[in-house]
């Protein structure tokens, strides 16, 4: 199997430059093998529609998937700031999905695949399928879609 | 004192099958001697009413800290599934209990005690009883009234 | 550099005592080298406005802040009473900072500082900062404004 650093030249991803904390926070902290990555949102690359508002109000179901990419997207730009390479990263462990969505909104769970199909891709469908809630806030910073934190296992 | 799977049988508990993923994650996911459980719904038994709604909305308290029982049954058979039997559990270190409710609803702990309250009869009164967060969402997935994920420590 | 416990007597700070549980969970628990911290309310000392209101509703960004430094005084307080003594936190590791917000409630971060610079202040700039996601809730206990879990690493 590739490694991940291969794969995402594969499917074309050039990774933005890692974010800056917006606060007092790291991006990521490193404790044993547990890397603990923080609440990110969407990376500021492609549709400007992406970077606010909320699911089963302004945003579709599909804008909301593409949001959540994004995410994934700044996250590894984050991991491999903090690590170096991605090919260390051993495994994904647990994520938090977060969606920004009206009371009545019922579809987290595809809108989080947006991230979760993006780290299979990446890490492959072992390793970068890991346990994870997708549950809907009541607001989220700047009114961003989407914000995930995760836990990866480094190598 | 009786095994968790012997204090299981006594409460005349049948686990039902372990939830499939309605989604791309893994039920839960073991990493050194700590269990990420993924969140989990109310398992699909007893009242259909059960299955949807919001806390101080739709559904009463009594019936809120059911439904946070039915999701410990849900995680149970998840854990099960998991780790092959009960026993191999250790200890409940955390639980984040998130609860469907209106924006006003303020009794987030008695409902996850629903919870809290199965655990500690199945693993124990120190064993059984971990740090916990009882928290109110937005929106969750298909309406359910109670998501929760939690951490186990395995012997 | 002075210890946490010295640190927090430079700057006045008398811890209260450590709030008991209004239901079934332990306020922390010690798994190896990691102190899991329950999801804690502010401190109740200091102005009774604090005590309960939403962000962009009742409560200004300013007071939210001061409510989210109140958690971490509650949050200390059960480190303390779980370890001894300050002095054997090594780092935070991870902190989820949980807002009572209005829908459209945009300034979570700046929120949570309040308790992020608390911290540091405390552990110092390097091991008192860690990951972190501030994020905004449907609805907290008692409705108070601000609800925050974290993890500490112990040495």
């Amino acid at each position: 199997m590739a490694s991940a650093e291969t794969r995402l030249q594969e499917l074309g991803i050039t990774l933005p430059t890692a974010p800056k904390p917006v606060a007092k926070y790291k991006p990521a902290v490193l404790i044993g093998n547990v890397l603990y990555v923080s609440g990110h949102g969407p990376a500021k690359i492609g549709d400007p529609k992406l970077q606010a508002g909320k699911l089963g109000g302004s945003l579709t179901l599909e804008q909301g998937k593409e949001c959540a990419k994004l995410v994934g997207i700044n996250i590894l730009a984050t991991v491999k700031a903090t690590l170096g390479s991605l090919d260390k990263v051993k495994r994904l462990i647990k994520t938090l999905g977060m969606v920004n969505g009206v009371p009545d909104f019922r579809d987290h769970p595809q809108v989080i695949n947006g991230f979760s199909e993006f780290m299979a891709q990446v890490f492959g469908d072992d390793a970068g399928v890991g346990a994870r809630s997708a549950v809907g806030m009541g607001s989220l910073p700047n009114d961003i879609p989407v914000e995930i934190e995760c836990i990866f296992e480094v190598g």
